[in-house]
């Protein structure tokens, strides 16, 4: 019932320790800054591609608790670098409006208190139009900031600002999804034209082998990586193979004609129920249109592919689906060690495909296909610590560490991740209940 | 978790009968229907008036699942002229967008599905602008219509139709109200010039003493009504005196004070329980600030008038401060067998004020101060069925009589009701756990 | 989840005040005494010939929150005579454990805090055992207090006490009958035998009529009665008939077979919402079993009897009948008024029916059959106050008053009500929505 | 609200395959029948030693929806010696009550339907009495089963059987725990005599550290071990150290009193959630008594001792614990490296204490004291599955497998655990927020 917010609007300085940097910069920082502006101009103005189409009231709306108004993501991510940079570290920099601390923070404890998250929808006020213009005002100070020619602490804080945008850029995709698909009248967020369902066939099934090792997983060294992807570690590999591109809607659509959804051994106890409860008989966003199984997509209603990845099923329906097969899921380690030295390319965002594409043999660098874009990968690892892993100092530290209880990784970007954002060593992470991201999976098993 | 809808759409003829009128049409008719074609479109106008400020956001998003969205609203009796007279009425007519049947139908079962009420906020399209667009091509054809000099029943769903619009001009600002309440920094829909707390002390309290008669209640003769006001009939009225004015803020302090929300004997027991479940200590929308009690309005956060009438309690909450006075509410027939002769005027929306007005003695013909406007009155009369009720035949006999249960009258419109729509006879209704209505009451006792 | 209770044990003294009473008794106080007294041991003995086949588990598991253990209804009519009689009135008397203050209250303010009601079922100490010594501890004090000879208000708490324990006994029986039901083994409460199904068809529908007038209702004058039976006042009769005899069985499977329990237009909106969120397609407790109709009774399943009253509806299913035959039920007014004169016989619980017997031509004293006994008839009422109505002053004013919101008036007991319990002014209370007490329905109509 | 259930009784055969033996039994396996005749009985009996106290009331009720009647874990173990030995494997075995099958399967789906787990509470029916008749039943025929020396794989299901109820046993003590503190008497299950608070001050704590090693953990071999404990595998120890003893009351007590439950930054982000929600503020059971830190015990209500080990804390507290002392929780590879050589002893239930007890230096035969017993011990590793592993086929295969979601490891044994039961391969694992089990926790820190 009509809990009305209290309007208390929390204090938000002491949010980061002032710091004092020494004052001569090395050239590399200075060359690193110039190199931070440029990218930060490039991810900011993708985010703006990216939502331009949106009105007013499709930016403001919440369709539920797991997804954020894509307003309430342009602000936040511009919060980011007003908090943790402008506010401590520009000289002078003028905050643009005090209350957006409190109306933008997502989970920082340490920064203060925060609008709740179930309630991001009931912010119709500021206007998108503000928001843009909070963007402008963060995006000159940032600038004037990067100018100065700051500390590594501050450009590695400016990078992590970067990435951090850049993965809200495929929520606010994933959300804008799961928004219009609640409208009855499935508006499309692209026009639907370039997506003709190929004609040849579904790619075949084959299986890469891996043997016995001792390998290292996990980011070390150069190049920017979020905190849970390290420290780098050794890891046990058992033989194993990995199947040779994601499991296929074709393939998807026998597991349902096979009763899939009916077994309840084929799975897990927790998933049974749910699975029940809600009623899942098919992946999310399809429908059963006269017959025809079609799924709402970015481009609107669209007729399922059956060569393309199946896309949005949850750990427990992929799960399902490899005990069906009698195979597995591959461990994260599994995943990372095959990934490892695999060309990093794909069917990203910036393809503006916006969809899974059918794999096609060939097309890769070796006979894993698809393994980078197109659909994030279940891996049957719980998204834990690696060993000896310690959170970043101060509020930024709430990014990952605690949120390692009840989720399991996700592994290789997709069709709605930026191009460059992740890579081998990456770790996504979601409870193994949620389908509204573009999740699908791969095959692997005991040697 | 995420049910989406299923697209559903259904198929929306057969809604009502075509009648066949017959050819010639009295002069009355003719004289009514031209007086019609004006009320058309000052009602209209009205609402237009009304909602102009609001953005595309701030018309989308809805608050709770009691409230519905100011677009929804606004699209909603377009829906109601266009469902319950266009379509069947209008020879030719193009329906404006098919799926609006079932966008935009509230709860009429015999008019087929519906977009589900507590998902009505989900609808970021059609935008603000396309409603607007279809309130002017329903209009256009409305008044074409009107040209035509319809028959008797046709121009009485026409003026019910118009009374259907009033009713929502008052939900959209409860409403709005509501939903900028949501809102941390409390957004106000109207400037709040033009309300200085009066200087003058509050309105002393006297009462009014009524004789045992047989009385006449409820709708008869000429005149628009709904159909639960009628029919008019036989009531036995027990000697009684009524309040010269409602209970004011400042008597609402005392009972406060007094630890009238902490007092379990004062309330029924199903209040009781609500109460504290929803940690309730003063009416709604209050807020304590720093030791000053503050009020949400339609301008914004203002300062509790002491003088002013006490509104956005419930029911419960007004028959448990009846109790601590040692009064009791008044029942409908008393509230109407008082109001029958009275001059019905009053505080309403037209004022401008949006906000209930202090009463002042002498102002009004008698001794009963504000019974009109300012704030609707909950009397103790479950909303009932009067003797030999029948609802009108069709989807129009589900406007009233399917919710008689659970629910009590209020009585006399509040300041934001449209001036001219309600009358002595006029039966509000709603359940008893109500707040955010602009409802507060008066009170009475025995003889 | 598991909010573990406080273990609080509130101080249970200052419940009602001592009082002084005058020295000499009347001659009439003490006869009245005497007859107590007997009725007092025939009451008491009545619960425990009732439940005495009921193992310790069976009176002591709660199957739904409006439900109570047995063990919690033979505690709190105990509990009842210890707190509002002896430990007030009877000098020197030793309350048998005080920690039952606190765990047999059920809802009296004044007497202070008491185990929550959902968990009324967690008490698996006392022991059934202990609670049949607290009742002969209390019995015999009570004896030793009614010897006093006391003064009228204490006599009169204590027929109040007696009433109340009868209103225990049937919901004893209600609520056992719905544990018994949630067994998959469906065990009898008692043994099936005597209920072969009659012979006879059912018996026919008439109407009786009545013609207007000013008629009284309510209690008054001699004889026991509750608070909210009266005052005894005046009530307009409109020209109305009423059916022979309640609805049957075989009727209510025409409604079934009509589609009833399908058709939105013939239900209360907030019915229709229930009907359809708990699946109703029956009456409760009725099962198909492989085709055939049967009922959980307090003998075991039973084939559903065509002749007998319809038992186990809601108000919303008795209201949507009477809509589908175009009928209505009646008012509480005019239901007492037809029963003023009627002979009060039926069949009550003392029969050892315990199960609706069909009505038969010519067992009355008139044309209406099973007026009393048998089904409680939902009329059309709220239960709210008569005109003038105050509760009784004290804790017992809490026994009906504050549950005026939100019920229906029932009349005239049930085929579990305890034979001379009920009357011609006797109202039944409850919510629209309940279906476990015997409830059943007859038809009204306007003349 | 009052769901009924259907009272549908599903046929149980063919539940698990009839198979043929070889007829000739080898000399060993007639050993170990014998050996396991002997065993099943003391272990039958022993159930039967704690049961004996409860009340038949005591044994019904079902306390929350994670915890069983004790009725029904004495039925439902019975049950799993009928159902997957006697009803295949006994010529002529005549099942005791074929509505057992339905009643008293917890969550094997292959072998049928089954009672709900949430209404377990409601089955006041088979009497205690007669389900003590069921387990003579049953325990007479499996003695004849085990005289007709049976095969390999049905002795090894007569092991699992055992050991199935040994867990059992554990959770019939959790759980009478959780109903009597339900229970605002807080009845003892055992007299409180022997547990007088030791005087000694509690033991110090000291550190044990471990080299890197490349160590085998898992089941393998000779003895009884559950699916899950392998297969044996390798895994990689890093060099840690593991604290002498689990945490101490006293210890927590600093926690508390360093606003250890009011600090988010000392949390996950779902346990502080939770922790907020559900009031945590203190360990489970924990009631401050006028100042004084009071527990819940099977000995009725005791004082907190501060040198014994903190016990019903979950997951997320021991987490939050450990992240306040700058440690962490041990994983279950170095809790099984550290416990693999130590001697399996302790405080078990056998020991008849029913409390943890302060661990005593000196006491173990190294410096890891309370190892084994007093409280199950926290890892930080989910319970995931080991390389390899494969569930066993048919209905007992779901026995841990399809549990391996969400859910932490916990290793040791507590003062509730039967003597024998645990071994150091032993993984107990419970979803992160529950405490109604003697979960407790043991520091770790990297080297």
């Amino acid at each position: 019932m009509a809990r009305h917010s209290t309007g208390r609007r929390p204090d938000c300085e002491n949010r980061v320790p002032k710091r004092s940097h020494p004052v001569s910069q090395s050239l590399q920082s200075a060359r690193r800054s110039g190199a931070l502006g440029e990218s930060y101009l490039k991810v900011r103005n993708e985010t703006l591609a990216l939502a331009r189409g949106l009105s007013d009231a499709d930016a403001t709306v919440q369709s539920m608790e797991d997804a954020s108004p894509a307003k309430w993501h342009l602000a936040h991510t511009t919060w980011f670098f007003e908090t943790f940079l402008l506010e401590t570290q520009l000289a002078g920099y003028q905050s643009f409006d005090p209350s957006f601390c409190y109306l933008f923070n997502s989970y920082y404890e340490q920064v203060g208190a925060r609008h709740p998250r179930p309630r991001r929808g009931m912010l119709t006020r500021p206007s998108l139009e503000e928001v843009w213009t909070y963007r402008e005002h963060v995006d000159g100070a940032m600038l004037r900031l990067l100018e100065t020619e700051p500390a590594e602490d501050i450009l590695n804080l400016v990078e992590l600002g970067l990435n951090h945008e850049q993965q809200h850029q495929e929520l606010l995709l994933t959300d804008i999804l799961h928004l219009f698909a609640q409208n009855p009248l499935r508006p499309a967020f692209h026009s639907p034209e370039p997506l003709a369902v190929d004609e040849e066939g579904p790619a075949a099934l084959s299986w890469k082998s891996f043997d016995a090792a001792m390998a290292e997983i996990g980011h070390e060294g150069e190049g920017f990586a979020f905190d849970c992807e390290g420290p780098r570690h050794d890891a046990i590999i058992r033989p194993f193979k990995l199947a040779s591109r994601p499991v296929l809607n074709c393939e998807w659509l026998e597991f349902m004609a096979d009763g899939g959804y009916r077994t309840p051994t084929l799975w897990l106890s927790d998933g049974w129920a749910i699975a029940n409860e809600r009623g899942w008989n098919a992946p999310f966003y399809w429908e059963d249109r006269a017959g025809e199984w079609q799924v709402m997509t970015l481009r609107g209603m669209q007729p399922v592919d059956p060569a393309a990845p199946v896309c949005h099923v949850s750990y427990f329906e992929a799960d399902a689906f490899a005990r069906w097969t009698d195979r597995r899921l591959p461990t994260e380690v599994e995943w990372e060690h095959a990934a490892s030295l695999h060309k990093l390319q794909g069917n990203f965002a910036d393809s503006g495909r916006l969809r899974p594409k059918p794999p096609v043999a060939g097309q890769g660098d070796d006979e894993l296909l698809s393994l980078f874009g197109d659909v994030w990968e279940w891996t049957q690892s719980p998204y834990t610590a690696y060993p000896r892993f310690k959170a970043s100092a101060g509020a930024v530290g709430e990014y990952n560490g605690k949120f390692m209880n009840g989720q399991y990784v996700l592994r290789g970007g997709s069709c709605v991740t930026p191009g460059g954002h992740v890579r081998a060593t990456y770790r996504n992470f979601f409870q193994p209940d949620k389908r509204w991201q573009f999740s699908g999976l791969r095959l692997a098993d005991d040697l």
